[in-house]
């Protein structure tokens, strides 16, 4: 899994019809420092996510392991909202 | 799954059987301003997207998650298009 | 899926035996203006494709998806001979 | 797979249920010379791995390949703690 | 599937159970030109490879598509012992 900082939506009204209904995140990439990468993935969100969380997704076939998500054309999503996460026994977030 | 700008097509009249009648575009990958980066990919069309459109493609076995492209050897397919994105709280592109 | 120029061949003889008689092609990735780039793979033919020939393969599980290929450890395929593409209304390339 | 250490762990109380009860790691990729690198990934402990241990991940449908992780969406595992590792002729780690 | 060397290998005497008995080597990836990067994989040895060979490999799914690896949490394989690879007419390589 990746950890990143969901920053924005994507609203796409024309789409695989398995894909109706589910709330798409812009999900940016996190550096182990919680700093910000230029990379991002649009992720289905699974878990309740808002603009502004940290979270964990997860990509390829492990995005279509969750019951939203399961058997559709989906390879990024947010499976986990992140409380706190510590690097050489410092924290380095917390919610 | 990523965002993308259909800017051509590929034609590919010797395949293998199962991909026969499929349209192939030619996706370049959008950075998350909307700036098109150098990286690209050829994904089979799933919604009846044009050459121009903002687009969401997936990627790996997700690509074959729609009835389009079950079990065929398609690795990257466009399920959506897309009419909006915000980043910030600041609309990066509307169709 | 990607586009790529078949430039050569690998020949393996000791092999997990479900990888018999398989033809390996070295594949040299392009870039979307027909550049040649650093990047290559090896992958399994599935189209009789031939050195020099512009051909689309695809990656992962997705190279498995086809006859040849069921069930073997292989990871990429040549599933398409490419006649023709373009970009932005111009023709890149044309076989 | 891959070589990492593992450098710290993340907590996240709300999440997928299938993945109540998996301990998350952060690990950090390791080059061939036991250098890290800057790259990482949070992945599930399968083998009681602590902070600080040299260990093996795999990734993607194969991080889904153990008891503990079958079905579930994670697509990272820590599945073995290295004794040694040797290259060249040289051990470059030993715990 | 990628062009290595075997360049090492990696014990490890707690992992996940079904790893059990499997050979890890350290596999260098290889440019089309048979130098060396900076790239490595550790992957199971499921043809009998020694230390100072070319092999393919294959990564993903794909990797568990051999009697040994099948169902295991392996996400690398090499699956042949390279004896020539040619590119543009020239032989690049030769056991």
């Amino acid at each position: 899994m990746n950890l990143g900082r969901v920053v924005g939506t994507v609203v796409a009204s024309r789409k695989e019809p398995s894909m109706e209904g589910m709330k798409l995140l812009v999900v940016r990439r996190l550096g182990i420092d919680d700093a910000e990468t230029g990379d991002y993935v649009v992720a289905v969100d699974a878990v309740g996510a808002g603009v502004g969380e940290v979270v964990l997704y997860a990509s390829g076939s492990s995005a279509r392991q969750t019951e939203l998500t399961r058997d559709r054309p989906c390879d990024a999503v947010v499976m986990a909202i992140v409380d706190t996460w510590e690097v050489d026994g410092t924290t380095v977030y917390r919610k």
